[in-house]
């Protein structure tokens, strides 16, 4: 499901910034509970909040997305 | 605005196929007048739709949002 798969990528390059949950969803101005499940892959997250989190997360959405080309 | 990059991207690449808005919204069993929408860049259209639109545009999520390294 790609709303799982994209909950990993996003937890993963989360991780890689050394930010918990929490702290990088403050950053980026983003409601902790709706921020962890989005990365649990429980949400059919818009394409606003993608490019949101990318931004925060330092990546182009083309990168954020890379995850298909490895599966 | 992220929405309206998005929307012209999938418009390049669904004209590249040589169908119709409606044909390729038929497709893909998207509604017409939703998918005219999202290619307007006037919808914040969900990762589920984006990845529906990137398989029926055969591309890769990856490859539909390379536009951002182009700009």
């Amino acid at each position: 499901m790609i709303t799982e798969d994209l909950g990993k990528r996003i937890r993963e390059l989360r991780q890689k910034t050394g930010l918990s949950q929490e702290k990088f969803a403050l950053n980026i101005g983003m409601d902790r509970t709706y921020f962890a499940s989005v990365e649990a892959g429980k949400r059919n997250i818009s394409v606003v909040n993608i490019k949101k989190i990318a931004d925060g997360l330092g990546v182009t959405l083309s990168e954020l997305f890379d995850f298909e080309k490895l599966r």
